[in-house]
């Protein structure tokens, strides 16, 4: 199967979006309003579970938000003034659906559920641990990890257990969770994955994006902190700190390509931010070209900063085709070999007789950049230059994003000059680490204290990798393999 | 909506069939079959779960046995020389498919999947301990409580865990349960719900009922014994005794409706016994009619067993239709009243100008009796009586059977006089309990210990009822509606 | 594969089934209700039309009545006081929608709707006509061609034009169509399928059985008569005679095999012609053994007949599982030989070392008698004798009955001598054709002007074979193969 | 419910697109692709018919072309060496699967299928002649009458029957056709609706645009003429011309917003036709201001050519989710008031505090235009102005695009001051008609001979409206409802 995304198997992928709502009568409405202006973090699955101040509902499914939510019936059921909500990314073999969040559990307190966007560094050593005192897990996620240290916990109230789960996990997480009475929201010590705060009429909400607040027409708060803990409820808002403080290390690559280009992230326009990198871009590559042409679409702000910055007509020199399924045709040997084009076609009267500059927001195997660069030169470019909106990506992420092998990113094994010559391009470049920094309005990157978490670039990793450098030998944990 | 099954739903219905094979290379297509003679024991879903030497692979769907493993593909994946499968009767809002059997864990040394045909009645209170303590449901069964009392049990072996289980657990149940190295089964102390131990090759079979031997063509070797664990494993087989020794007392109405009529059951075969059952009511109620019509199919055995002995005709006096869904339209007002008949029809030729016996084998609420005579009675007869194959049905059962509230039941509310009077016939008469008992080849009950459970007639439970006696006052677990 | 119904594959099977109301509000409902009790002429799939007064609403469907019509709102759409339907056996290749009946078609003077039971004789040479005129096929039943002939005819009335249709048909049919303001039956000119007439209080019901009355509790008026055509409209009944006379040659295995035992058809109890058929057999073969078993659930009637004239008991033998699907596992090749036993099992203790005779309704392929005599024989049976309610089976059917190639009748490679040793039988026979006559209270069989269509036994079709004694060479229709 | 796609319902809709390739062995893999690229033009269902030399093979489903053609079975069975295809927009009520296109027929000579993109202004009046003669219809389409015409035709050879049918249809329409030796193509005597001929290798290939030949890496040919047939067969190409010369007008709403911006039609880049659209915009409508924001996707290559023409930044002020479904919650009524923006969220920091103009292609309804100024306001524009790349939309259009009643279109019933008013604009301005045709390189618009239809924009129907000017009294056809 080839399928109709192809490009964006050439893509990291942020792997989950959560929302939170608490006091508004409609409020599972408003999360799948929410998740759908989340949907671009996590395309594959969602879910949300209710209090309706009697009993917990949950719908959860496969698919994208509008389908999964569109039955008045199950809108109807999901009643109630609190709700949270989750939008997944999941890679082939854990698509099914005993792995859709949010999570739920009968505690001895009553019913709790939990969603969570980030990773756990020390997921499998806890959860062999609790395997191990007789906790039955019912999926691979690491939700379940942190549901079960809130239930063998022998704190007093539940926040005291959550606080106590919290402080055990290791990682990258934004976590939202539901009882009978609140909403909680907890960002990780470094706050590496977003998380922000707004205000609906009387009730408070908690999203990945500030997309989520302006679909539902919320007033955008703050962003919620690093290592804060936020608890809804009917007494309104408390900020707890169950950790040491710590210095923020935001995510640098939401800056880049994650998040939507209009949510505004630790005080930045995401789309200006993307402007700037381009603008850096121009003066630290001054090129002599007729047009500039974005890869659409995630390419586009970065150009059109470019464009200005270089004054350089701005092109659609390449056009996409929004109508994309998961699949496609398997094309015969033959097929192949023509050149299919599922997702773009060259907009040949841009590109023809003229010298090109392409921009893009990363390479990450650079399997599209290749194809791209083929099609505009068969288009009939003269010169194709190619310039990155991001430093060339050589290190895994741990901290929530679907990475590639190290081994099969481009920038692991090729220096510029090499990648350069395996895209085809007449010339590439990066923009450079400070050049990046400076497009966050820092002076450039600090690196006794670097200001976000760069590791995909640096290999600077924030955090101990616990599953990682030390792999626990525990009997192997037998999988089931639910067939159907 | 009415439904096409409108007489068994005024029918007992056991709740679950289990069948457990180690030792042969189809061991989950033998599983398959045998769930499928075992289908009457549970019509509604169904699982295997299977080891392949490596992994568990199971396969759990709503739905008739052939028709959930009926892809090729499934059979495949289902690999390995050791099964276990559950078919399963479950009343509304019970169906969602979590709760369908076998159910899997991984514990601490490996996998294992537990599937269970009974019920317990302390399965409240373990429950609410487990989950004190940090152990977390996914489902609603009682089979769950035993897995968590494994998995929390301090014992050595999985054997000594298993054993450690199910001396907390009362009720009446037969388990069987898969290793990565063995089959295990296991019969309550009273051996209440039947098991059997079969013969295939090499390889041991258990199954709730012979007829699962039948049709894979695997020999009966005897019936598991009351309180007996049996570990099947690359060894042979094993024989132990967990319990204290204790009095068997079967289940009687296994033998009145319950199993199939080809299977043999602590001795007797189950269609012999339904004729002796006839034969018994010939002695009881000599009548004098023109023709003996049983109420079929479940009347059929003891109609015979009645006409053989008071040499009266046997007739197909009503046709029953096997093509039957469980939902069909729902009539208007008018048709409502036309005297539909979704599965019964009279064959007025044996019936018009007769005197008639009809032969039922069980009265539960009488909605059924009253529609049947209704119906003969305008196909013609000029008389019509009733004989029930067992004795007035007044108590609920706690061990895995689904009966209605005790108040539903007609002979809760009448005595027999009433209850003719109530259905419409000439005379009405059930089988006396020392009839019973004679059928069943006893000199009669013996009340001091009896020898059988028939606590369906008489309210003399032979376990405690501890959830039901002794109502816990816990906090109130929230339910997940799982929706869609 | 192998089926649930691996014997039922060895039996002749009724391909159609038909119903028709004018004059009841809930016409559908009531056609829904008929439709089930007629399922057993046919079980793959369902439709009827109903006309609401202002448009026609169709609903058909793959599968059993009671799921097709088991929405409320199908039904609600399907409103207005005239409906007719129809249930199809399709072999395989044929379950397309697009087959499914009745069948639709806007007319120049309204919309028209059919559905056929039968088979016609000519259709090809017809179609290939009407196709040679411009008429566009979308379907490949018989039903079609009828249309398009009503549709091109030059009749001033859509009854002119009805008859002037059915005139240039030939074959075995009951038809009944619906109109905007009528209902309409036709019945072919030998009556060789069945077509009965009944009256729920205003009403007038057309159906294939005396079942389909009973069930919506309508009066059985008479047997519709041998090439009459009714009309019901507002204003009544209407009997008109489009053809010219000629004696009736009802198909004689209705009375067989095909009826339901509950039906009255052309003045006969089914159930009393089989158990006369057993009676017959027991006459003409008078065999010393202890026990009648019938061939579960066809044989039942024709050994309780010869069971009580040759005074030997009845017993249920061989038990059936009713849980039956479509497909079933494939076993490996180990499985395939233990014998599985997915519809039948024996019944031990009725079989073990007894003088056997089996009774059942007919030997198609043979097959499923083999592996029947098999079973007993394994169970323990001393002697096994084997008694058909039916002469031999030798010709195939071409008036609408699914026969096989007539090469894979066992009758027609084999003398009785032969297919007794084949089936592995002690002794073996069939009722003889003067026989059979009798039980249908002739006197025997008119050789010169047959009282019924016994040309599966006889080869002596009361038709025309037109399509299959003259091939017509016309140029090969290409097929259109509707994937998926 | 309301909709992701509510923008879409305020634009008018291209209701198909044709694909047809012959001589080329992965015909049917290659008409996938050219349907994918070809989605634009009707995204609610698609078909292919292929012939295999043997046989004619069809997969119409509804969907998107990639979920209708991913499977590998289906791909496989689609065999052969030509093949034709069809995608469809659909309006509710007509999205039934019968509607679903290319339609096929048995005729005598051999098979045939027929796909269709436009309309007949005459097809009712054909119609009913057609169903009088006794021709049966089997769906509501234009496309059969056309294969209703042929089949009744009495020319000798198909392709004499194509000229025949083709002659007695009024309307605009291009049509793709398959036999089992030739692919078909017709283009309407006045070209209105597109359609162009490309070659892969030596197969030739026949799109509704050329995005559809770049997919699969075929050469652009040439347009096919307005009242040119081809026929496509193993001795190449032949061209015909069944009526009498006109001169072409093809539809001018294909260049402003229906054809793809990578298309060349009528030796025009799309792409650049807009952008020269906008620079029209700009000389026309010089506006004072500090951004141009397009209306997103279709405003933005005219926001582009007006931006550099104008010299002011162009800027992507406005967002779109590209996560759309068809349907999504219901929201209560409080939500609906907050101002739900499932489709497009502004950029606040692109617009805060300025001085903002709009560009979009047209106005249909205004519905979205006023939501969009109100959300542009909301983030802060000091003045909002709006451009539109159309001159007003004030009537039907009859040629295959789904248009609103004349009433519901905003030009219908303002004039563009009341229009600016409406929508909460400062100002509005819509493309001159003399500035569209100077745009399309013409000197203007010959209001003898129109270069154009622009009959949505003028009224002036190039051809007769029969259906619509002479309503036809003949008997109403009954419409079948097939539920489901």
């Amino acid at each position: 199967m080839i399928t109709t995304d192809p490009f964006d198997d050439d893509k990291l992928r942020e792997e989950c979006g959560v929302f939170g709502i608490f006091g508004n009568n409609d409020a599972a409405a408003l999360a799948a309003l929410g998740l759908h202006a989340l949907q671009h973090r996590g395309q594959e699955a969602a879910g949300i579970v209710a209090f309706d101040g009697e009993q917990f509902n949950a719908h959860r499914d496969l698919g994208h938000v509008g389908d999964i939510f569109s039955s008045g019936d199950v809108m109807t059921r999901l009643g109630g003034a609190s709700a949270i909500g989750h939008v997944r990314y999941s890679t082939t073999g854990e698509t099914a659906l005993r792995n859709v969040q949010p999570l739920f559990a009968d505690l001895h307190y009553g019913g709790f559920a939990l969603a969570h966007n980030g990773n756990l560094t020390n997921a499998r050593l806890l959860r062999t641990d609790l395997v191990r005192s007789g906790s039955l897990f019912q999926s691979t996620m690491d939700t379940e990890v942190i549901i079960h240290l809130i239930a063998t916990s022998r704190g007093v109230t539940l926040i005291d257990r959550m606080i106590e789960a919290v402080r055990k996990i290791e990682g990258a997480y934004s976590l939202v969770a539901i009882t009978d009475n609140s909403v909680i929201a907890v960002r990780d010590p470094l706050g590496v994955r977003p998380l922000v705060l707004g205000k609906l009429g009387e009730a408070y909400v908690v999203a990945s994006e500030t997309c989520a607040l302006d679909i539902i027409g919320a007033d955008f708060i703050r962003d919620v902190e690093a290592g804060e803990m936020i608890v809804l409820d009917a007494e309104g808002l408390r900020s707890m700190r169950p950790f040491p403080p710590m210095k923020q290390r935001a995510c640098i690559f939401e800056f880049i390509y994650f998040a939507r280009p209009d949510s505004v992230m630790e005080g930045h326009s995401i789309y200006e931010a993307r402007k700037r990198i381009g603008a850096e871009l121009a003066i630290e590559n001054p090129i002599d070209v007729d047009v500039v042409i974005p890869v659409p679409d995630s390419g586009v702000p970065a150009a059109i900063g470019y464009a200005a910055a270089a004054n350089i007509p701005f092109e659609l020199g390449i056009i996409r085709n929004h109508y994309v399924g998961r699949t496609f045709i398997e094309p015969g040997q033959q097929i192949r070999h023509l050149g299919v084009r599922l997702k773009h076609n060259a907009n040949r009267g841009m590109i023809e007789g003229k010298r090109v500059v392409l921009v893009d927001d990363s390479i990450v195997r650079g399997t599209t950049s290749i194809k791209i660069v083929e099609m505009v030169r068969a288009a009939g470019a003269t010169e194709v230059h190619m310039l990155i909106a991001a430093p060339p990506t050589a290190h895994s992420c741990f901290y929530g994003i679907d990475t590639p092998e190290s081994g099969e990113l481009l920038a692991s094994r090729m220096n510029v000059e090499e990648m350069a010559t395996h895209i085809g391009v007449d010339s590439l470049a990066f923009i450079s680490m400070d050049g990046l920094y400076r497009a966050m309005r820092e002076e450039g990157r600090n690196n006794a204290s670097p200001q976000f978490c760069d590791a995909c670039f640096t290999g600077d990793y924030p955090t101990q990798l616990t599953d990682h450098e030390e792999p626990v030998t525990v009997p192997q944990l037998s999988l089931l393999a639910e067939l159907g």
